[in-house]
Parts: C-alpha cells; sequence; structure tokens
C-alpha cells in the first residue's frame, strides 16, 4: 500500500470488522456496499442520487468502458471527472467479462484473445494492457486480470486457472506504476478449499495492498459458496481491505461481513428494480403485485430515502406497471439506498458489539433466504 | 372564474402579454411551458425535477389515467397527492386521445364509444362523464370534452365539430361542480378561419374561466397553423388564459407567444430528450453525433441545469449512444428546463418592452424553424 492510502482496522466483532480506507477520494468506511456503474453510470442514478443514497464508492467496469466510449476519451481528465463522481471509484479488470461474456476467449502467448461483446471484432488483454487500461481510466482502487473460471470446471483446470492467476498478479503488480491507486490482488479455486488456500498463499506471496476473492457467485450452491468465502476470508491478511466480488442481496450482505469481508458489490439492487422488485425492512416486495393498487403507505416504513418519503405504493405500482423510467429510478434509489444503510448499520452494530444480535435480528425480516 | 382562481394581465407588448394566474396551488406566471407527464408522470423526471427546472405547472391526461391506475384510486387524495406535484396541474379531458388513438370512437347517442387502448375493451364518455373524471383527478384547471378532427376534414364535418364541440362545452359546463377547478372551453374548426371565427363566438357565449385552441399542430402545415393560431388568438377574450394545446418547439413558443397565448404543452421535449437530442442556446443538437465523443464542454454553455453544469457532452453522448437511462434523464431535465426558460425570458422581455427585440434575437439561435 502506498502512502496515498491507509488502512485501519477500528472494531472488530467476532470476524465481522468495521475498518476505514483512507484514499485520494477521500476516507471509505467499511464495511461498504459498492453500486454497480458498469458503463460509467449505476443504472437510473445519477452521482447526486448516488450521493444521497450515500455510497462510499461506486464501481466501474474496465472491459466495457475500453469499448465504450474508449479509455483514451476516459484518460483525458479520468473516470472520476467524466462520470462526476468525486468519491472513491474501483474498476474491475475485465477478466471476469473477458471469460464469461461471449465465450470466445483463448488464452494465448501472453494474453487472452476474445471477441468484442460490442461488434464482434477480435481483442487481446493481456495483465500488462489491463493495467495500464485501468490506469488511463484513473480509478482509486483497480484489480489484477484474473481467469474466472465458471462454476463445476474440473479440479485440474481449476488448478491450472489458481496458478494462472497468480502468475498473471504478479506481471500485474509489475507493470502497475500509478502510487495514487491500490492494486488489489484476486483469489480464485473455485469451491475447492485446497485450491483457495492455495491461491491466498500465492496472492499473499506478492503482497497486494487489498485482497479480492473472485470466482465465487457464478452458479456454486450457496451454502458452499459461503463456506469458501468465509474459509478463504479468514486466510486474510488483518491489515488490508477484502473485497468479495460479486455478491449483493440482502442475506449475502450480512453473511459477508460475518466472515470479516469489507466490501461487497452487485448489480442486483438496480436489476430489482427494473423488475419492480423493491428491498424492504418487511423483505422483498414486487410492486407488479395488485395488493399495492390502493397502498397509500409508503414503500419502506423505515427508510428515509426521496422514494419513501415522497410517494405511495400505489404511486410506485403505477409507475412500475406502466414501464415508466420514474419507477425504474425510483425502485433503483430505494434499493441502493437499502444496502448502502445495511452495510452501514451492520458497521455501526460492529463498532457497539452486537453485530451478532443485528445478524440475528436481521434474519427475521424476510431476507433470511434469497 | 370562481374565487379561487383570479388572473392578472401584467403587462403586453404588441399581441404578447405577461399573466398571472392565481389557482388553488399557487400562482401561475405565464406565458408557461407545461411539461407533459401524460400518465401522472414527465416521462424521466421527478417532481423534484421539475421544481428545479422551475416549471409552474404540469398537464396530465384523464383519458390515460382513467385506464391506468383508474381515477379510483387517484381520487381519494387527488392527483397532487398520488404524483407528489404541489403547483398546479392541468388534465385534458380526452377528447383528443379518444378520436386520434385506434381510431375506435363511434359518436353514438350523448357521446362516444371507443376501445381502450389498453385492452380493446369498450368504453363510453360524455361530456359529463369526463367532466366528472377530472373533477375526481382534481387538477386545478380542467378541460372541456372536446371532438378532435384530424387536418384534412371537409368543411361539413369540420362544421358539425365546430357545434357539437359548443354543445358539448354547454354539457361540461352544467356538468362541472367544483370551484377549486378552472374549466376551459375549446375552440376548434381546423385552418377554416370563418369557423375557428364561429367556434370563438359559441364558445364564449358560454363565458368559460379560460379558453383554449385545440384542433392544430395536428398535420396540417405550419404556416397555416401559426396564422390559425394567430387569427384565433386575437379573437378571445383579453382578460382569460389562453391556452394552445401540443405546440411545444422553442419557434413554435416564441410564435404563440408573439400571438398572446399564455399556456402551451408539449411532449416534444421529453421524446427528443429520448431520441438524443437537446435544445441549446446554439440550436438543436443530435447528441449521437460522433462530433460529441470527445467534447469536454457543456452541454449547453447558457444553462444552468444540473445536466449542463455537471456533465460533459462526451459523457452524455456517451450514456445516450449506450442507451442509458440517465442519459434520457438529464437530456430530458435539460430540454424542459430550456423551454420552461424560454417562456420566462420571453416574460421577462414582454414586461420589459422588447420582446419584438427577443423574438428577433432568438430567430437567430438556430431556432428559426423546425
Amino acid at each position: 500500500m502506498t502512502g496515498h492510502f491507509k488502512f485501519n482496522v477500528e472494531a472488530s466483532d467476532g470476524a465481522a470488522r468495521a475498518c476505514v480506507l483512507f484514499t485520494p477520494h477521500g476516507e471509505l468506511e467499511t464495511p461498504a456496499f459498492m453500486p454497480v456503474g458498469t458503463r460509467a453510470t449505476v443504472k437510473t442514478l445519477s452521482p447526486r442520487d448516488l450521493e444521497e443514497a450515500d455510497a462510499g464508492i461506486i464501481l466501474a467496469n474496465a472491459y466495457h468502458l475500453y469499448f465504450r466510449p474508449g479509455a483514451d476519451i476516459i484518460a483525458a481528465g479520468g473516470l472520476h471527472r467524466f462520470m462526476a463522481w468525486n468519491r472513491p471509484i474501483l474498476t474491475d479488470s475485465g477478466g471476469f467479462q473477458v471469460f464469461s461474456l461471449g465465450d470466445t476467449a483463448r488464452i494465448t502467448g501472453e494474453g487472452v484473445s476474445f471477441k468484442s461483446l460490442y461488434d464482434g471484432s477480435d481483442h487481446f488483454f493481456s495483465p500488462e494492457s489491463a493495467t495500464r487500461l485501468q490506469e488511463d481510466l484513473g480509478a482509486d482502487i483497480i484489480m489484477c486480470f484474473d481467469e474466472c473460471v465458471p462454476a463445476g470446471a474440473d479440479r485440474s483446470y481449476l488448478e491450472q486457472s489458481v496458478r494462472r492467476t497468480a502468475d498473471w498478479a504478479g506481471r500485474c503488480l509489475a507493470a502497475h506504476s500509478r502510487g495514487d491507486q491500490l492494486l488489489m490482488g484476486i483469489v480464485q479455486g473455485g469451491v475447492d478449499l485446497d485450491l483457495r488456500r492455495e491461491s491466498v498463499q500465492r496472492t499473499r506471496e506478492l503482497d497486494f495492498g487489498g485482497y479480492a476473492i473472485g470466482g465465487l457467485s457464478v452458479g456454486e450452491e450457496r451454502p458452499r459458496m459461503l463456506q469458501t468465502m468465509e474459509f478463504t476470508a479468514g486466510l486474510l491478511p488483518e491489515d488490508r481491505p477484502r473485497y468479495f466480488m460479486g455478491l449483493g442481496d440482502p442475506a449475502g450482505i450480512i453473511d459477508a461481513i460475518a466472515a470479516g469481508i469489507d466490501m461487497f458489490d452487485c448489480v442486483l439492487p438496480t436489476r430489482e428494480a427494473r423488475n419492480g422488485r423493491a428491498y424492504t425492512s418487511g423483505g422483498r416486495l414486487n410492486l407488479r403485485n395488485a395488493a399495492f393498487a390502493n397502498d397509500g403507505g409508503p414503500l419502506d416504513p423505515g427508510c428515509d430515502c426521496y422514494a419513501c418519503r415522497t410517494f405511495s405504493r400505489a404511486y410506485l405500482r403505477h409507475l412500475v406497471t406502466q414501464k415508466e423510467i420514474l419507477g425504474l429510478h425510483l425502485l433503483s434509489l430505494h434499493n441502493v439506498t437499502f444496502l448502502v444503510d445495511l452495510a452501514r448499520q451492520a458497521r455501526a452494530a460492529i463498532i457497539g458489539g452486537s453485530f451478532e444480535n443485528f445478524r440475528k435480528n436481521f434474519s427475521t425480516t424476510g431476507f433470511g433466504s434469497v
């Protein structure tokens, strides 16, 4: 970790922890939910909406920005200026997208050949080029270029990917030169605990400023995902931030925090919103349900977001059933607010030494399972 | 005009005038552009966005709200509470939609039979039922149920529709009982000036609180539309608000103001936004144009809206080409702000006695024609 960053564990309660990560764009309190702004926009939300939801950090995606609008467009002023967001940003390296979108990835020589999701043209990413791309984008936290393996891959493939990911991680580290960016290593290994241990060991040897757990939430069974997450988190160094990639349902967030994860991201809150679903203190609601047609009450009586303090469920249902964009916007704003708040409440509970109690209460709200 | 309303002409400059309409939901300064919230939402914009754009009044549509969500849902708290908008609202009666959507209208007995655009079911609107519907919705300004004739109708049909509209206007007036609503009569007659004169005369005889010019902007040639508008506006009483229905391009607004129109509405600014087009002080821009890909400047240097003071054209173009909802939202916010401002600037010019000069300057901005 360079001098531009500092990471303090402020309190812990069991494995759960409350930390602060100091970045060039301010302090990030964790645990923190990171809304996903794939194409440099968190769907339907403006930066001021995200500030209102009090998101401490957002994520963007190097793969998509490489194609549209192109790194050269963004590099001039950086991603913060491009999307008018002045708090921390994390970019994903593109590894996940290269391997999961379109099924065209071929590992050749020093990197991966693949076809663009946008126009089918041929492209090549290497650990060096993915690092350089993320340096051009200029996020505060950037990720190693890794090989993400689908659920159900056989052991020899998994083993190979763990070693390749570690090899690539070393190359990313060597290629990375911007001191104002924190580069995170990524642990792979599927749900094989031995491979996870090996992956942690190989990645830790390189001494990253932070560690991510990748390759989960990709189709494996949830109990094994949770078990692997907990096992892996326990092997990571105490004094570095830990990021679990691609988890964002309310119950999953609480499980991740309990396992000692500091950061997590997911497209779920905005995707659920676009399907008319809202997270509330009473569980998940589908606004399309006719029961809400005449419901004059707020979406979530326990929430203070603009949508909840301004509109009735009846109005929100009207917007959702009529496919009005305002409905998508309001539910997105609410869902993001809900998850950011949830992580923040967990943080307060950890500091107060009552996280287990908080977790038990949460499990009665209708989010016990997904 | 009942005691809940008052209309003052504050200044005039040629035929153009600056007025104030006092309503149960506050004062409306005119000339005023009215953003259209067909289904109780101005597309992509929240009430606070509309307040920020400083829209003085918005429009909603009785036809659409009758079907979705249904007047019973809205009647409980009224449209203002339903959509959380505390400034004046105007509802259209549904006449235009009944006759123009789906081509199923049949004039029978006391009103019109038609099939729902939503599910094809049979429905019947009469002057009485359309008035009652608008009383249930509870807007500040409501419209008579009229027969709107497409451009190119023959004279005998036009003549018949003028008389039927006047007959129906009398029935709307008789059926209307809410003192806190201003009912406007509608003048028809296509582009036939004699029929327009007859329609004005028949409608004025009934003594409405305000007068609308309907049946234009429906496909006729623009010079004839403008000529008919000017001719008709000149026949309307000085001491009542005048509303030109369905006009909202920048040049049209200035022409309408010059003709002595006080209010106008159009879906154009939000529809143009959804097609990637923005009104600016330099004319209309298509954000899809590749020329903006690397343009770090604001959308409109002359505008102070959130979109213009926060983002570059390059970012807005990125959002628009990627079909990101935030792009639709930001362009809608800007376009509505632009038209509301335009009417407000015209008002200031009228008060300052410099409207002709203002109009001349405007014609050089690239909006001389559409």
